[in-house]
């Protein structure tokens, strides 16, 4: 590996890692260390060992409410430079991330490091906080306004995008020390028991606040809902919880769970889908007590109902399924297709319902299904993981966070992560608003073409040749399987060419790390935005 | 606080707390912190913090089922001076206890420190394993031989016992680092998920083994019911499990629950715990919403029973209820008495099947329930707890793991967590054996009287005078409220005087130790045993 001895904008070191791309050695003052292979780098060390409290500090009555967010801020101990976590289950509805960051700015705090699971276009008021220095930088997916403002290079910091189990494994492992978490909860009582499956703000589970509300030094819930105790589930447990602030809605409904989810209308996407469905039945992975991982998106959904369909036929039942849950997955549980949900976070408000209602719709967190650092974790034991990619290259590598304009657009989400499912595969289109996605080399790498193992796309399907069994499995097949290379000469002559390269500087603005905390990929400085959103990643 | 220069037998040095008792200040080679008031020891530091592991070092499939226990502990690296953790939910039906420690004798590990969260008259195979070096002491319940093994001082290090809350204080501060955790698991799948809740033993929760599983560098769980991935609910969770092993049975299922749980026949037990509720209904403590905890004691459930009578008759409902679990909970749940049960452990098979089918039946932990060295626990919400005691003092002081004659017999259990609870009831006979249970001066302390609230007798109910409300608000009432010094005079001539003091040297064989890691007591080498067993205290 070798030291560059150009810096990048901010000053640090790049050195080139062994995907041979060039990566910050150092992130925003802190020594980084470069990705050393899918499973190279072996962790030492012992977890994040957050501060012992006692009980004699809190009210023996149980009651931890206190006036607003501000007071709680301040009884928290809130200064410049600290660490703010946040999760993104209300999604576009979230209120808290801005109330909190804002009456941090009205305390006249400074630097913060704010690290929510995700960030969506409602926080776009950030935007200002950052200017005017409240926020320095942001780790966590960033979409809308925040992506763009970050690919211009505009933000003091340099941003981190981590996967949600890369997230878990940065607060486990004590890389980031998450000084202040604030939890948004859609229901919880004053001894700060709460839980995301009900209330006026429902949104499903709570997981992605949960390494938050283990580890951080001080952890303040934020609610509209509040009941007596005990509030039952106690997704996360008041006993980490140091105080409960009651305000009048913490988020919209409309914008945190849609009302129903919506299948692709589009004939591609549709066939795309039915090629998934029927690769998967033909590879043998559609048996009695198999299980798959399908997003929410139009694409994956419509694959889930194609593979119902196989399975209603062929009486096969599944052992379970991985969501995000939507009435799709609710539907095939309830119907005794599958023994169970086990969910990440619930898209809809019938994954919701079910989530509320059925044992068989079972919660998971990062640390269950995602967490690198942990004693296995569920990704791995997925017959079939069905994700997204803005790019894919001819070596199977993937891009999710950035197309090939280079603009910031989409979180990681649980997409690197899922890769090590016993066979991944990516649905995705040849092209997009006539931009090819099959390419020479991913804008920005966020999973190894080496866990990659099948691309289906609408002008055929490519198989990973190193999966050689699959390959034999699948010859003599009626399924269009062809060369990746052959699939991307099509589509390069149909639009006109290769993407033009993005009109970047050197500087990284945004770290990509892999799952165990080395750093993938760097996404670059763009020096204009152009054009509107396409679709893709997880969030 | 003074330093006594006399050497205990072990050598350690024995120092005044603040409860003017001598007790050790060095504890098999460490020093211990002595009791400084209820609440007056606050913790510095941080919590303990296990190894990081990653994923690339456990099978990917997910399948971690090793051939037979003592395979797991060579692949666990076990060596002498180690220490194991074990729980106790299979309490006098467990056979994972022995299996672990014949393993290890078998291996030629020598002085293990044992930590179960308890240990019964089933483990008294352990006894040879003290005498052969493979264990050197104990540190967790002692029932039965292991009990007298201990008192007659034959151990080789000191035994400390803790209450639920303080183990779980202990592992989580490091003050006691758990090398190997075995869990018992009634139910598990290859991952290393598991569950009390269903299987041939079944137990009910797991809550005993959560801090083993979550703290100690190795986590072994062995079952004799697996089922395939995933095993919901997961009480335990496989992410923080090295190895699984599959046995013909974890223990005997008539003797880890009871077919049914008996309430008391005896006159005067039943006058105890019919003045019991109708002291609480007196104080006001009876009305919409409260509270209560009651153990699984024959007089703890008759108190119960009548508690029930007073709610149906006057609609009233509880907002939860506290256990070990019994049918009679359970039935008040069913019938709509209370909102939830949260249940520590589970006593009876109807307790074990509400667990499983009952939503408001919810599983808790020593980490919810009774850590003191958490954000707030449960415990301190209770509106009444109603406990047992071996011996009550003037003072209201109380003695639950020794009695008069000065030999140990029971575990703290959750009893003095629970003491936190606001009104802290003990119904106990004024006699046992012709032995006054009240007197001068515990043999041992394991509960400060400030927190004890009311004794209720056979011969009448004394109200702690530090409790001026209480003794306010039951004046005029037809209950019979004595003085406890009256009650006391009583017995003492009932029984022809106080009670023998016991046969011991001043050798500390068990310290005893306070929810926050102090030690409160020590417990007395009796030189040697008399009589048999009597009723009293909880596992």
């Amino acid at each position: 590996m070798s030291v560059k001895s150009a810096k990048d904008g901010a000053g640090a070191p790049l050195v080139k890692n062994a995907a041979g791309r060039l990566v910050p050695a150092v992130i925003n003052g802190e020594a980084a260390i470069p990705f050393k292979g899918v499973a190279g780098h072996v962790p030492t060390g012992r977890k994040a060992a957050p501060p012992v409290r006692h009980c004699g500090a809190f009210p023996l009555d149980g009651n931890k409410v206190v006036a607003d967010v501000k007071t709680a801020l301040r009884n928290a101990g809130l200064r410049d430079g600290m660490t703010i976590g946040t999760h993104h289950h209300l999604r576009n509805g979230d209120f808290v991330g801005n109330m909190v960051l804002q009456a941090a700015a009205e305390l006249g705090v400074k630097d913060i490091r704010w690290m929510p699971s995700a960030a969506f276009p409602v926080h776009a008021p950030v935007v200002d906080l950052l200017e005017a220095g409240v926020v320095r930088w942001i780790e966590g997916s960033m979409n809308g306004p925040l992506g763009d403002y970050c690919t211009l290079g505009k933000m003091k910091g340099m941003a981190v995008l981590r996967s949600h189990g890369g997230r878990w494994q940065a607060i486990q492992d004590g890389e980031v020390h998450i000084d202040l978490a604030v939890i948004a909860a859609p229901t919880a009582d004053p001894f700060g028991n709460a839980t995301g499956d009900r209330g006026p703000s429902a949104c499903g589970l709570l997981g992605f606040a949960l390494a938050d509300s283990m580890y951080a030094d001080h952890v303040i819930v934020v609610t509209d809902n509040l009941v007596p105790f005990p509030c039952v589930p106690w997704q996360i447990q008041g006993n980490n919880v140091d105080q409960v602030v009651v305000v009048d809605r913490i988020g919209d409904p409309a914008k945190i769970v849609s009302g129903t989810t919506q299948l692709t209308k589009s004939p591609d996407r549709l066939l795309i889908a039915e090629l998934t469905a029927r690769f998967c039945d033909e590879a043998g992975i559609v048996r009695d007590g198999f299980s798959f991982q399908a997003g929410a998106g139009g694409t994956a959904l419509s694959f889930a109902i194609f593979l119902r369909d196989i399975m209603r036929e062929r009486k096969i039942k599944a052992r379970f399924v991985r969501g995000g849950s939507t009435q799709y997955l609710v539907q095939m549980l309830e119907e005794g297709l599958t023994d169970y949900i086990l969910d990440g976070q619930t898209f809809d408000l019938e994954g919701v319902r079910s989530m509320r209602e059925n044992p068989g719709h079972v919660n998971t967190s990062p640390f269950t299904s995602y967490n690198w650092h942990g004693k296995g974790n569920f990704a791995s034991l997925l017959d079939a993981t069905v994700l997204g990619a803005t790019e894919v290259d001819l070596d199977f590598n993937a891009n999710v966070v950035t197309h090939s304009d280079g603009r910031l657009l989409h979180g990681i989400g649980g997409w690197q992560n899922c890769l090590f499912g016993k066979c991944t595969i990516l649905p995705i289109p040849s092209f997009r608003d006539r931009i090819p996605v099959l390419v020479d080399r991913v804008t920005t790498l966020c999973g190894p073409g080496e866990l990659i193992d099948v691309v289906v796309t609408e002008r055929g399907i490519a198989i990973n040749p190193r999966r050689r069994d699959l390959c034999d499995k699948l010859r003599g097949s009626s399924l269009p399987i062809r060369p990746l290379a052959e699939i991307k000469a099509e589509v390069e002559e149909l639009c006109g060419g290769r993407p033009e390269p993005p009109d970047t500087t050197e500087k990284v603005v945004a770290a990509v790390k892999w799952v165990d905390g080395t750093v993938i990929d760097g996404v670059r400085q763009l020096k204009a935005i152009k054009g509107g959103a396409l679709g893709g990643g997880g969030d």
